[in-house]
C-alpha cells in the first residue's frame, strides 16, 4: 500500500543500505534517517530483510536491463551500451558507491537466506539475459564462436562486479575501463 | 607488544570482520567475542580501524603470494597455483566466507580512509606481482603477446574478486571454475 511514510522509510533504506551496508544499518537508523517513529516501520514492513528485498527489486528495475533486448542495436553494441550505462551512473556518484548487488553479496550470509536467494536469482536472470545476447551475436558473426555463452556471461558479470568493487577503492574509472577493453575484447570476433 | 589478551582481541576481530563485516562489528562485539573487558581493547589498539589494518596485513601475509615468485614453476603454472591455493582455502570454508580484501572493499568509504588506502596498496602490490609474472611468461612464449601486462593483471585480480563475491551467493565453486577456465585462457598462448 502506498503512503508517504512508507515512501520515506523506503528511500531512507535505499540510501543507507547502499551507503553503510545492510548489516551495519539497523531499523532504528532507517527510521531516524526517514524522520518517522520506529513503530511505523512495522506498519509497512515485516522485517528489515523484507525491506531489503524490495530495495533490491527496485535497484534491478532501475538498471535498464531492457537495453540488452533493444533490437535497434547489434548484439555486441547492446552489451557495450549495457555496461556503459552503469559507468555513466557510477560517474554521477563519483565512482564511490559501487553496486548494491555487489555490496549486498559481500555481506551475504546464512543469516539472510531470503536476501541471498534474491541476489542469486537476480544474478542468474542477468546472466541468462546476457547469455542470450551472446548467442545472438555468435549467430551474426559479431561475437567469437567457441565460447560457451552461459559460462562467458557469468564470467563477464562476475568480472564486472569485481571491477566495480575495485572502483570503490580507487575512486576512478580505470577498473571499469579495463573491463570494457579486456572483457569486451573476449567477445569481439574482430579482436584476436 | 605481545600478550594473550591482545592475541584474543586480534583473533576475535579476524573472525568477526570476516563473518559480519567491518562496519557491523563494533569494538563491543569484538571484546565480547574475545571474552575480555572493553577497556583492555584500548590498551592494545588505538582504533578499530587500526586493528583492521593489522588484520588485513595478516590476511595478506597468509595468502602465499610467494607462490608467484617460485622459480621451480613456469610463469603460467605459478599463476594457476596461486589462484588454486585460494580455491582450496575457500573449499575448507564451504565456499561461504569470501575474501577479506573483497569484503572490506565492498564496505570501503570515506569514513575509513586508512583502511581504503591499505586496501588500495595491497591490491596494487598484488597486481604488480602478477604483472611481472605475466611479463616473464610472455618472454618464454607461454603467455600471449599483445597483452598489456599491467592492465591484464588488474583485470584478472578484479575478475577473481568478482568470482569470489559470486561464490558467496552460490556457495559453490562454479564462479571460481569459470574464472580458471576463461580467465586463465586469456593468458595461455596455446589457447585461441
Amino acid at each position: 500500500m502506498a503512503s508517504p511514510t512508507r515512501d520515506k522509510i523506503f528511500a531512507a533504506a535505499q540510501d543507507r543500505f547502499h551507503a553503510v551496508g545492510y548489516t551495519a544499518c539497523g531499523v532504528q537508523q532507517i527510521v531516524d534517517a526517514a524522520g518517522v517513529p520506529k513503530g511505523s516501520f512495522y506498519n509497512y514492513f515485516k522485517t528489515k530483510e523484507g525491506l531489503a528485498l524490495e530495495v533490491l527489486e527496485m535497484y534491478v528495475a532501475s538498471s535498464k536491463r531492457e537495453i540488452l533486448s533493444n533490437a535497434a542495436l547489434s548484439p555486441l553494441a547492446r552489451i557495450r551500451e549495457h555496461f556503459g550505462f552503469f559507468i555513466s551512473r557510477y560517474e554521477m556518484d563519483g565512482f564511490g558507491k559501487g553496486c548494491l548487488i555487489g555490496n549486498l553479496s559481500a555481506e551475504s550470509s546464512d543469516d539472510v537466506p531470503l536476501l541471498r536467494e534474491a541476489l542469486k536469482d537476480s544474478l542468474s536472470t542477468w546472466a541468462d539475459l546476457l547469455s542470450s545476447v551472446i548467442v545472438e551475436g555468435q549467430a551474426v558473426g559479431e561475437i567469437k564462436l567457441g565460447l560457451e555463452p552461459g559460462a562467458m556471461a557469468r564470467f563477464l558479470i562476475n568480472s564486472w562486479e569485481g571491477a566495480v568493487l575495485r572502483m570503490k577503492i580507487t575512486n576512478d574509472r580505470r577498473p571499469l575501463d579495463d573491463f570494457m577493453s579486456i572483457g569486451m575484447g573476449l567477445l569481439d570476433s574482430k579482436q584476436a
